[in-house]
């Protein structure tokens, strides 16, 4: 089994308007300090098998087709055996 | 100035809706190694400070008042000098 850890990431020339928010409340709480909020996803799940290019292979596919969005988000992943 | 990366997870004893939501998708793709799944969130922002301490003072402070959930949801931080 291979736990899998995917990082999911709006391109940089994409807003984050869910970041813009969160400083904006920053800033009212006096953090003045803190600029460039980017809210981004981090995920993880088990890939039952013990063949890791299989694993791979599976990770991508759920990636592509449920979840990063090809048109804004870049994802990167990590498997490691478990 | 400092970048930080922060890591906001839901307790593992919490159910997470969502990542149960696209784990039926995957069930449905014919991804059927895929179990687990938990989907949290990942923070970047940039610290405008040259002072370590304040700028995890200043770190701790926003995920706490701002970006976790203290009922739900753990946070653990990195900061590195840019």
């Amino acid at each position: 089994m291979f736990k899998a850890k995917v990082l999911i990431k709006r391109r940089k020339t994409i807003l984050d308007p869910q970041g813009k928010a969160v400083e904006i409340g920053a800033k009212h709480l006096g953090l003045r300090n803190i600029k460039n909020t980017r809210i981004d996803k981090y995920i993880e799940f088990n890939v039952h098998t013990d063949n890791k290019k299989a694993a791979e292979d599976e990770v991508n596919d759920y990636c592509k087709k449920l979840l990063a969005n090809p048109i804004m988000e870049d994802y990167e992943f990590t498997l490691e055996e478990v």
